[in-house]
């Protein structure tokens, strides 16, 4: 235990993950006084946000940070700490012409995210970054609606390619402990070579406990965000997991400061973090959209009819 | 797996232990409905209150559940559903003369609450419960604390009492799954003969999680509350059991409706749930009363400045 503690690594994804919530809209002052926090906290990556291309997916009002530039990392970290960067891309929405080589950026790693089907093409654009220099990672995306077989097969596939971390990812957070290790001794199985992650979200208040059960299963890869800071119910949190891993690289204390001075005010703004409709989600394992769009309504807190809502058959119109 | 979980039995807490956050200041009609919309749920136990006694144990300004009469219980309740009923008692705090024969009760079962220290004197309440011809449980408080061999040995003496259930308590909301999985093992070790109950706090947001590892070790009694409503980061949610669990009593419908219609607006006027201040204690494995002091001043969001006060040695006037 106290060895897969000392192998984990934490990246933090709050401007990435948490931008889902706010539109992107940190400051520059933010973003910076978040690495430089997560730095003395000894946090191994922060994920800074999406290198997608505005060109290939325009998401309107999207604040800097749904589209990073080599320019707005570089003026905003200014100096780097041994908290290493990465940066988001989704499958169709990236043009590679915009990644100069690892050697010219300030980031380390760029993860693919895309669903099971598109793995084949999620492996072909990690190469292209993996032959530039950078880490790899892919993250596959709601593995709770994946078929067994897809999955062990694209699984394997993975197992062939250089990407450094293949994901588990909880999309829906509608996955409980057991599940988790059910999924991680499956990866393992049919890709041995590759380096696991973690990637929760807290529908059921299990983030950070899927998070440990992905520990005590090997995983090395732990991502979460500030105060669990991300779209829907949000993420494991960072302080929770930096406070309980044993290892004297981590402080919490940094983060204790910045929770207080920036999340605590911003927290009041926009919401994130467990909300019945979210547990309901979760509880169906489906995807949050419905609830969020619930949460931005005057029914937010009608949480009876948006279960009977999901949960009842459309007859009417339907054609049997 | 599912007979686990078939064998499971949800106690909801929420009176009794949410009372810690408003001082018991609940309406009889907010204490018969939350009754109604639990049996509704299928929910097996509500605990109503502490049949404490007021000349024993002063609370001030104290509502009428924190000292349950029969008169009170059957005026509330009305009419009894399968929805068994239960009081916590503590230690030193209960007058035997005031509880009367089952057969002429509203109550089916009376738990003590103790210390490991005083196990001895909670058996032998326990035993006047048990010939009154109540269920009874011990719930060991503070667990985490406990010394390994203290805690051996009063299992061992538990093993042979005519308490029908002991409950692992982790009062600090401190544990983490594995620390709930070997407590289990040594509670059925050393109390083979009894059946197991658990009841968990929030602290690092594991409360629900913690109460899955036990349904998978074989943990029966499952204490919750409605919305987590209990002290400082409150407790286990009986919606998220209640969604999880896969049994045909189990109908999470009626507790999203109270949910809506009166958790909402109480959680408006009091505070409980997960905040920094009760992480910080949970990580520290202490009781949440300097949390709870904190939340309730001035500087309830300065974090940092309170996990240097709780971790600071202080040396000034220490003899050395």
């Amino acid at each position: 235990m106290v060895g897969k503690q000392r192998d984990a690594k934490i990246l933090d994804c709050t401007i990435r993950d948490g931008g889902l919530v706010n539109g992107w809209d940190f400051s520059t002052e933010f973003v910076r006084e978040l690495y430089q926090s997560l730095s003395r906290a000894g946090v191994d990556y922060m994920e800074i946000g999406y290198k997608n291309s505005p060109k290939l997916h325009h998401v309107p009002n999207a604040g800097p940070w749904a589209y990073l530039t080599e320019e707005l990392i570089r003026s905003t970290i200014g100096e780097k700490t041994a908290t290493k960067l990465s940066a988001l891309v989704d499958i169709g929405r990236v043009d590679e012409h915009d990644i100069v080589p690892r050697s010219e950026s300030f980031l380390d790693l760029i993860r693919v995210a895309c669903y099971i089907k598109d793995v084949d093409k999620g492996i072909e654009l990690a190469q292209t970054f993996h032959d530039l220099g950078y880490e790899t990672s892919l993250n596959i995306m709601a593995v709770s609606h994946a078929r067994e077989n897809d999955l062990n097969e694209a699984l394997e596939i993975l197992n062939g390619s250089s990407i450094d971390v293949v994901y588990v990812v909880d999309s829906f957070g509608s996955l409980v402990q057991r599940d988790i290790e059910y999924l991680v001794a499956k990866f393992q199985k049919f890709a041995p070579k590759k380096t696991l992650g973690i990637h929760t979200h807290n529908n059921l208040q299990l983030a950070f406990a899927n998070t440990l059960t992905g520990i005590d299963m090997g995983v090395v890869y732990l991502d979460s965000s500030v105060y669990g800071m991300g779209r829907a119910a949000g993420n494991c949190p960072t302080e929770l997991l930096v406070g309980h891993l044993h290892n004297a690289r981590y402080d919490v204390r940094p983060l204790l400061d910045i929770i207080s001075r920036q999340f605590i005010p911003l927290r009041d703004k926009v919401e994130w973090g467990y909300t019945i409709p979210y547990a309901i989600t979760g509880l169906l394992d489906e995807h949050p959209r419905t609830a969020m769009a619930l949460r931005a309504s005057a029914e937010k807190d009608e949480y009876l009819a948006f279960y009977e809502k999901l949960t009842t058959v459309e007859t009417h119109g339907a054609h049997l």
